[in-house]
């Protein structure tokens, strides 16, 4: 069973006042990247895994999808995304990604944003969504970059020039890391990224393309302060195709 | 025209005593998370870019490959190559791989350790790989890991734990590195892991394996001086199929 940090209030308050929660896909930099991944969504049935407020679940149907089911393990969150939509292609539920079971060949296209570093057992998922998915079907996600999750201590220190640096220890000791991020001992599950990669080869996926998220000049001029995250990646975005 | 560094005597001096020049594959702790990597070389013919004094290109032909073309840029090492065999069917020459042209369809296994990261065009040399394959063929590589090479100022720090920390930044900012190994200014191109793998994907590679590699308990136990690898990766192996 996953740890229900979403529906902690406290958590909840907080991630609810995010720019990507209060914009939707607007207030995401990494979005236009994804959204390059994705394949034509033409009478696509779409599963969006950890949907949070169902942003991707109505943007993909407007862009095409048959339908869209959107899956996340808070109450609050499926709650808010209903609240949203009145789509009747488009369907919200609660249910633990350590443990769903999709039915075989139901979806032609997989998608998940920043959830799959919540999970434990990512081996058992991806070979759930490859059988989820029929053949040819793409699965595209993003996650928190292993280089900004795996010390002991991720936040920015400086180098002896004073330029904005990011520590990296553990990196091969995969597993829990506990962050307080709105509510205290948030649980993540930290992979390097080759572990990621060969998890989704061995189910049978093959990678596509690669992106570890940075800002564009254009996107810098909008926004300064994403210009730090040319320094180390905090988003690991993948494409594959079953 | 490629930096031609191992020609320059202090750095060859140096470069010449390390573990893995002395001692050959037996120095490498990488060797065997490699070598597991390769398919049945039976009756293969293989090319070793960046083939240093030909460790490999002579384990490969003692491992069944039918020839092996070990090529270096570095006539020092070019010249201690052939010194150290007598077999007929393994050939040494230089060249630059920046320009290299290999024959089309010539080989049936590509090879390379830890050179990679010295080139500038990536996107060129693989491309000419791929077409020097025959179908079905592996290509298998190791580089200097990109959480490795991407600071400016590449070297242990401790967190406020005093744990052996490595710094990251600049890492989207690709292109040259120069570090001091040996000799100035030795001259290294960083790419994201996303990069390298997006440029074989491109050339028409399907990606097997990536491995960060770590050292196991054994090694450590072995070889104490290894646990600080699994701080962070210094080597990068990847593996994939024409």
């Amino acid at each position: 069973m996953s740890q229900n940090i979403y529906d902690h209030p406290d958590f909840f308050a907080g991630y609810s006042q995010l720019p990507r929660q209060v914009h939707g896909l607007a207030g995401a930099p990494e979005w236009p990247a994804l959204r390059s991944m994705f394949p034509n969504m033409h009478g696509k049935r779409v599963v969006d895994l950890g949907c949070g407020f169902g942003w991707a679940s109505r943007w993909l149907r407007e862009n095409g999808a048959r339908s869209a089911l959107g899956i996340d393990l808070s109450e609050n969150m499926i709650s808010r995304a209903r609240e949203l939509t009145s789509d009747a292609a488009i369907a919200y539920r609660t249910a633990d990604l350590e443990s769903l079971d999709l039915s075989e060949a139901d979806f032609d296209f997989a998608f998940s944003s920043l959830t799959f570093h919540y999970i434990r057992d990512f081996d058992r998922l991806v070979s759930m969504i490859h059988r989820a998915l029929t053949p040819e079907s793409s699965f595209v996600f993003s996650i928190e970059h292993p280089i900004f999750m795996a010390a002991v201590h991720p936040h920015w220190i400086e180098d002896e020039d004073g330029r904005k640096t990011w520590p990296v220890n553990s990196y091969a000791i995969e597993g829990e890391r506990r962050t307080d991020w709105f509510a205290k001992g948030v649980v993540k599950y930290h992979r390097r990224m080759g572990t990621t990669l060969n998890a989704l080869v061995r189910a049978g996926f093959t990678i596509e393309k690669v992106e570890e998220f940075a800002p564009s000049a254009e996107q810098i001029k909008q926004m300064p302060a994403l210009e730090e995250e040319l320094e180390r990646p905090m988003m690991l975005l993948i494409s594959s195709k079953r």
